[in-house]
């Protein structure tokens, strides 16, 4: 794997990462609003209160909506409000949960563990996930796995289907566990699925999900929708002492609500997935993997990376040291002639 | 004491707190310039980079600056980098830090106490630190007592001049103790004191300072300034794992260089000190503390503060209930036109 | 206060603490029959097993009991079953588990705070308590009580009636709170009292006991009794992972089987009241507390102090440098002639 | 993985685990000797206060040793002296530490992850290390391996030779780790080694050992021996705070020095190394790992352990459900009529 926090090239043509680009129109045009009244501070504002009915609606169901700042905040809160210190988490070896946050699980839990189970593309299956847990053992002296987290789309840019996060809920609160989902790229999944929102979360048994909105074109907030009303209790406590209930909460409020009301969220995601989708088709077999979001992984070869950022393409080297795979994220912002450019430096490397 | 938080009442007059104020024009447009270029992400990006030397050039020295999300975040962050779990912060009784965080210092640092001292105006002395400690012991069935916390301004908006700073850390600094400053108001107290910014931080004695951006017309940064380099090792991954290195951080640096660099703090700071003072002068001996910030309190009577809000004015009951005393707090952007008025009800109380 | 681990004086006649007392023989023949036969590891063995019934019939109500190693762990293991990290504890200002435990309610339950009150010779009362609180409020900035915590006998000797713990605890469960008893020198309170076990806990609202075996003849086993099952639910993980869950339990366990089975318990604590009491009556005018455990705080004067210690007796300073106090605990195994001579040189330094 | 907790059989013959053996005369003795004298109290008795010296003859070079109650306190606080909270310790996959002990090491580190290496028979080697920590970064977003720890003998019964330990922390203290030993059966694997107890700890790179006694005819005390005089600086503090500074600190400290200065210690481990060798060698092909301590793995089929258990053999099941795989444990006091009994049994199925 390779960071996504290196230092940008300064490249002509980016696609290290949709946390480079820019925050759309919508968002930046709500932040303005807000500030044209005095309101409320912290959570008590006349945006903040309005999440849960927006995003109700959004879900089709009930839900509880908390902004927070980062996306670490929302799985950490999350998941601590559904193991205690001495449960466990079950996800993806390569979740980013357990391969980008520094141990923020374990920060906010008070140390629960997670527990890393295998699958293609980042995806998760009933099978991967029996077998780890099949040796583990309900006695004392062992965590507890109380919850399953998926995420969605992948860290290889896979989306599971309704039917494929059913089966896996069914599976985990057969176990007696609870589901969460890390959406940091969940609108370019869900975009991908053609889904309603709900089929792919709270009807598939998802209790908790990590609303991505900051690299679909936001700013500062990233959402904890919650949509089982106890797992929400603890989560106020747990938010502000972890600072991150900040006294302008407006502002952040704001950025969430543009993005579902004026639906930036689908304009911006569907731009983001059909400008991979169209470099996908240029790369051929080189590609590794089925592009389901705004991801591609590629087999462009040692020289062919080298060629590439020659000509100004600023990604990240992936695999193994020396795998000449590379990965390519698309932005909601990504230009035309930069996706057009990259489509086309691939299929002459493909050819 | 009062909460900052209840409900907005919607006054037409709001005195609540500076968190209800709007964001300033400085910072909102250097907000906007940030989006206009692609940029690194996290803390990698070409504003970040340069929070540290923008930040060393206005306190005249070397330092670190972290951009987090809120004051709690920023005091927590900070002192978790001072004091082990078995340590210990000193702090006024009625510190933020202690009333009004849900034990956010303690989750960061991992369990480390509050050791609570007195002091008129919300500030400690040199004896009362003492008085507290005294029958503390250096053994280890005792946390360890590993800094002292001031706040600057005070909860009651009281100024610490950079010659009791000097005096406190001297102490502290002899019985091996670092020294934290809580500054959400620090702007405040700046303006108040007249004294260049390394007065009243480095050169007397302060090894990390919160540097309050929020309420002084800042919109979702605040910031950790850290004098000792040593101090500032752990703080990148603190930061991180605890969700606070938020993936567009160039939005939250954006704030902070604007802050300094348009010498908004200076003006914003100005304005609602100036507000304040003049308040203050109309409330004559209703006055229940020295005005050295943005802050004022004021026994206005049980009657005085039901005819205050049947006036229209916007403010929290302050110390015991029944006591009759009010907190008014001023923002940089309240109108001439809500000062005046306040002034001449409270002149009318005072008469 | 003085520390109770000052290294020991070799002093001919030690009153540091019942800490330095020797073992009483029942539990090391309990030891040494539980060494006769092959068992199970953990909490799996012949003994372990028994510890709930035992203590059942011994309180006159079910319980659940779990052997602990030290005063500390039960303590904090029991408050952490009763508050959330961003919980609080009300104890009194010179509460073991605030003045020496390093902060180990804070590390175990992940955060709390502990709220001090006040009360003469240690002990909470109704309005004492009622007076930290009263400022406290139910909103998410603050931390949230969730237990009382009593001290039996108190750090001054002192004993609370069942009436006396029962106001506390209506107080506290109109509020919301659990209850819970430091019983470290349970057995003196309970000898001193005279009622039967379950009137100053369970009847009197207790729900949570920390019961001292080791100051009162045992060797290395305390106990943490829940009468509220469900406060009981997290306990053996807590244990476990606190690594307080011994591979030999059977040895703990013996030791409190033989403390409550063979009433050695109810020898022991009367005879250090019992000396204790002798002594207290030749202290006269110069006794600080009444004497209502094995604890004694006598104004011995700074001269009379020195004289002490010239004729041989081991004992701590108390209370504020040069004032003069003095703390004597007479142990269950304290010889009648140390008892006898520490009886007749106060009785001089009395005169 | 079988737990070593299940509830006793009440086997005539039981090699269910080396923690259900009795307590050894030398270590009862010196519990009864430490009781003939009054002591100071926590660690300041005449035996705690001998425990680094003897220690220090024994392992040739100067080390603190600090007394605990269980092998899980022992390691764990070893560990969270050695790595921060975002910190990480390289472990075998099916280490004590990771599957046995309910997330202790993430309790006591503040939330540290375990990463998981291979290697044949519970043994890392400098290639499995490697293999798991090639993809690691060193960057804020990952947590930051600060120490590699080993088991000896493993869980497997392997020993880890002087050369095979000084390869290992060679390549750790190349990466700036600190190398941990959880050495619950350490007197097995040096016995069974013949070397100076030295040659297999710091002269071989080991900075902390958890030094088991209880498994090895001790009672309720193991220890952590630390060689690196830096680290074992926050350790008392640790302990406290963690409720494993016992009041009757003696008690414990006698055990360990019972251990060492009887040499009880070797013929205890002798012994038991000696009745597994001998089963070993009754066990024939059916035996899965060399043995090398006290410790047997024996394809028994399932139609064997059947018969075995009907013989009066108590004994872990092992493996994956219906591998017929079983362990056996030898205990220093397991009888020579059990052990040839079992040896004639396992003669049996194998032929």
């Amino acid at each position: 794997m390779t960071p996504e926090f290196q230092p940008l090239s300064q490249s002509a043509m980016n696609f290290h990462s949709d946390n480079n680009a820019a925050v759309c129109p919508e968002v930046l045009e709500a932040i303005a609003a807000a500030n044209s009244i005095t309101d409320g501070s912290y959570d008590g504002d006349r945006l903040s209160v309005r999440l849960d009915g927006v995003f109700g609606e959004f879900f089709g169901a009930p839900c509880r909506v908390f902004a927070v700042t980062s996306g670490t905040a929302a799985n950490s809160l999350g998941l601590a409000a559904m193991v205690p210190p001495w449960g466990a988490v079950v996800c993806h070896r390569e979740a980013h949960i357990e391969v980008d946050e520094c141990g923020a699980p374990e920060f906010f839990t008070g140390g629960a563990k997670l527990i890393l189970a295998d699958g293609d593309g980042g995806k998760l299956t009933t099978e991967t996930v029996r077998q780890v847990v099949a040796a583990m053992r309900g006695d004392v002296h062992q965590v507890q796995v109380g919850a399953l987290s998926l995420t969605q789309a992948t860290e290889y840019g896979r989306a599971y289907t309704p039917v494929e996060v059913a089966a896996l809920s069914d599976d985990a609160k057969a176990r007696g566990w609870r589901v969460h989902m890390d959406g940091a790229r969940f609108a370019n999944a869900l975009v991908h699925l053609g889904c309603h929102p709900g089929d792919v979360t709270w009807r598939a048994g998802v209790d908790v999900l990590s609303f991505g909105c900051i690299k679909n074109g936001g700013m500062s907030a990233d959402a904890i929708v919650v949509f089982d009303e106890q797992l929400a209790e603890t989560l106020p406590y747990r938010k502000k002492r972890a600072g991150h209930m900040p006294s302008k909460g407006r502002f952040a409020a704001a950025q969430l609500l543009a993005m579902i009301e004026t639906v930036a969220w689908q304009r911006n995601a569907k731009a983001a997935n059909a400008g991979a989708a169209q470099i996908a088709a240029a790369a051929g077999n080189r590609l590794m993997h089925p592009v389901e979001a705004n991801e591609l992984f590629v087999r462009v070869g040692v020289d062919g990376a080298t060629k590439l950022r020659e000509q100004g393409f600023g990604f990240y080297d992936w695999g193994d040291a020396g795998s000449g795979e590379a990965r390519f994220v698309v932005a909601w912002d990504t230009s035309a002639a930069d996706i057009d450019a990259l489509a086309a430096a691939l299929r002459e490397i493909a050819a």
